[in-house]
């Protein structure tokens, strides 16, 4: 292997991309070249298989759909020769649990992805978001479209595939498929022992979860778990994640009076639910997104110099995200990369009575706010639910968990419905474990350059279940674009990374060793 | 007359309500009676004639039903003996003008009342909006429907006659032919020189009265304008009142990215709009009204000794009213009557991505507010426009007017979208001067009981422009049920309101002197 093994942990991340990026090349017996001649000669028929399965309507809201997609799944693991198999559990998607049999190695890694895709709003997407289609540039209008059917190879790296799921995750599942295919054409062996753990429901919240992992506790014991899910880094580097936020979602409701009041008759006496909603979320919150609820940041565990230099690392993409997204600045200073890093009080949505040419003289009936927090280690969302159900009984309001009857408006003067979201916390693990340290490596030659190495990334990856089931090292392992529109209408995968990914994915099968 | 003449002016309103009330049947020469006769004699007729005007679609988007109206109430002038004719201006609705000749009173009263009404969404009501229907109760089912023309006299005055317009303002309307009728049974003449004003627009903001008013001023010279617009004391006291607040309109749109992000990814980095608006709002206004805004509020000026007297004498409706709109408590803490002299800063509504089930975890594009402030006198609408753009400056906002092209927004980080809405000032006019006197006298016999005497109401009438115009007194003079539903769906006149009325002007047509 590399020195990479012996050094200091903090100076292994500056070492992986300095000594490894160069020696990459040569260092890997030929892998990157074998996989790079199959991938070349099955272009088309690589995207014919995620556009096979993309084209399933694996969605929550289809139950066939998703059954469709878990049945497919288990023959394409059998057709290579795993032993595949559905795990189910009453009223959840199943989930797909696939291990290759007759290898000896040390090691054992679990290979996570998830099937389902998010929810389609189809008037909003430019074509039907189950019919995959490819497109030479964005956006995906007919002029822009090609077939890759009809295709000569090589096709260009910077098409897009446009379809539900196509990036978030069904191109990882196929990313895993074809590097499976083209070791198996170059006749080369996995270095690791490999299962597959294909969840169904990871867009309804993963519900079901812990429940499966706690079921099949032996069946899944391994040494490593790499989770196939999320964007590689916006500069296009390719990208392991150590960590990931949790999340915990809040509605809040105030109200105002039983029915619209006129504004020059009632207004200065008859509370008004918006200002009282604008107050409120300016009382929790700092224009610089710092949280200002008391004790809703205690026990934030603070960034290890390791972590700290991981972040002074990576690529600043700050200037050109500014750019795409039109904003003229960040709303702190300390950089997109840093500011992850800290709990986030997000503002989703906010409504009360009418904007605009609808707008009425009038005091609204209520305010609602929606909010997510996003939490990092080692905060917990019964301490933050607790701090902030606190701070908002101490500010004035009377809590309540549905809409209020006549009597409790009366008898109390500012009411609050709140309604908690399920959610779950943060993991931040280590970078220099033994597991971590080869991942880096393997990715470093599989990228044939610097990774970036993001000790938490900002969304929410139920990454702490893992850990805390199996006490071992859960990494993350994106391969799609960053700006593949997931969870939004028109998601795409470019094609680049779907080829870069085949490679990451060989790598891990092939390459990985500690 | 009464001895109310020659009280000092603080101590008139304390009399009037005490002396006045006992002595007013006596007081009145018989009036009051010669007008409830004629009334009980024709209850069925005066409640058609309402119907056939407020059958008639005089709303903005109707041109033609704006026109019909106004046709209508000339025929209605013209059969009563008055000189009546249409003013027109390009793009108004026409005004009715008539006259009176043939009087040589002393003193000379304009009758000021509007003909449109506000627009309707027939889905929020009951039944058609312009097919008045009376009922026995709110509200408006089937079950409570009865049919005036085959009810035997005397009507209920509890039912309720609903359509558009029906209180807002034609009752006035119809309340002035009926007592005009009532007293030409009776035999009397009128004890002033009458002239009748009715617009055609006010509910859509008097764009041409001004240039109306200006374009006839010799033909409107009078001694007292009386406004036949809004609702009497919540109480169901008769009322009065000597001004009102004034209005002014405002749009403000914050901006984030120029796409929904996600707020895992970015949370914290790229500025949350629905937050920074909430901030703005928290930052322009305090939980009990009070504006912020440094200079918004200069130049108010403090209620006179009287007008203290008048409204610490208003019976109290907040605990009613409270219960009525399920509040637990008002914003401040000096009752509703003294709130409204105050500037207000209503937040009409807010909208920011997506709340409920409809959220997702996304950072806003935008974020709208709509605000108006009730102004007070001496502000002007100009010097609060100044004075909030040079707030909202200060506090590192770069005012647009448009939305910001790219360019903009990457050059300026806190980019706000300001709309104003016209606007105008307030008035409160003097309580004490001999025709406010006369009023106040005419109105206590004719309401046999105390009078509620407002020195300004909250709700925004120009009446700014007839005293800027004329340098007359001008008083409001409402008539109809505070719970009417003006400018909402179920528009509602209470009959006793309406009989009420016709005893108002009667007395302000036949008893009004000084």
């Amino acid at each position: 292997m590399t020195p990479l093994r012996d050094c200091m942990p903090r100076w292994c991340l500056v070492l992986a991309g300095l000594a490894l990026s160069a020696a990459a090349a040569a260092n890997d017996g030929g892998l990157y070249r074998d996989v790079e001649d199959y991938r070349l000669r099955h272009e088309s028929q690589i995207v014919a298989e995620l556009a096979a399965l993309a084209s399933v309507r694996s969605v929550a809201s289809d139950r066939a759909g998703l059954a469709a997609a878990a049945d497919l799944l288990v023959t394409r693991l059998r057709e290579r020769g795993f032993e595949a198999t559905q795990w189910s559990v009453p009223g959840a998607a199943p989930l797909v649990f696939g291990t290759l049999n007759g290898s000896e190695a040390k090691r054992t890694v679990v290979f996570y992805a998830h099937y389902d895709g998010q929810p389609v709003t189809p008037s909003q997407w430019s074509s039907d978001p189950f019919v995959p289609n490819l497109h030479s540039a964005l956006p995906a209008t007919p002029a822009n479209q090609v077939n890759w059917k009809s295709a000569q190879p090589v096709l260009d790296r910077e098409w897009r595939l446009f379809g539900r799921a196509v990036a978030d995750d069904k191109a990882s599942i196929v990313a895993f498929l074809a590097a499976f295919d083209a070791l198996k054409a170059a006749g080369r062996k996995p270095s690791v022992n490999v299962k597959v753990v294909w969840e169904g429901e990871e867009e309804a919240g993963s519900a079901h979860l812990a429940q499966f992992l706690r079921d099949h506790q032996a069946q899944l014991a391994s040494d490593l778990w790499l989770i196939g899910d999320g964007p590689v880094h916006q500069s296009g580097r390719a990208m392991l994640y150590f960590g990931a936020r949790g999340v915990l979602g809040l509605r809040l409701t105030v109200y105002g009076p039983i029915k619209a009041l006129h504004d020059g008759h009632y207004g200065n006496w008859v509370p008004n639910p918006a200002a009282l909603a604008a107050q409120l979320i300016a009382q929790m919150r700092a224009s610089d997104g710092t949280i200002l609820i008391p004790g809703v940041s205690e026990g934030v565990r603070a960034l290890t110099p390791e972590e700290r230099s991981a972040i002074a690392q990576l690529p600043s993409v700050d200037d050109s995200l500014k750019r795409e997204f039109g904003i003229g600045a960040a709303e702190g200073h300390e950089g997109l990369a840093l500011s992850l890093m800290r709990p986030a009080l997000n503002v989703r949505g906010l409504r009360s009575g009418q904007v605009g040419d609808a707008s009425a003289n009038a005091i609204p009936t209520d305010a609602e706010i929606s909010i997510d927090f996003r939490l990092v280690p080692d905060q917990t969302p019964q301490r933050v639910r607790t701090a902030v159900e606190r701070f908002l009984s101490s500010a004035g309001w009377t809590l309540v968990a549905d809409a209020p009857d006549e009597a409790a408006r009366l008898a109390h003067p500012r009411l609050l419905r709140v309604e908690w979201e399920s959610g779950y916390p943060a993991l931040r693990s280590s970078m220099s474990s033994g597991a971590a340290r080869a991942v880096i490596s393997s990715e470093t030659r599989a990228a044939r350059g610097p990774v970036a190495l993001v000790p938490m990334i900002g969304a929410s990856v139920p990454l702490y279940l893992f850990a805390e089931i199996f006490h071992q090292p859960v990494i993350g392992l994106p391969i799609v674009n960053y700006d593949d529109n997931q969870h939004a209408a028109n998601e795409n995968l470019r094609l680049g990374n779907l080829w870069d990914g085949i490679q990451t994915y060989a790598f891990m099968l092939a390459d990985l060793d500690w």
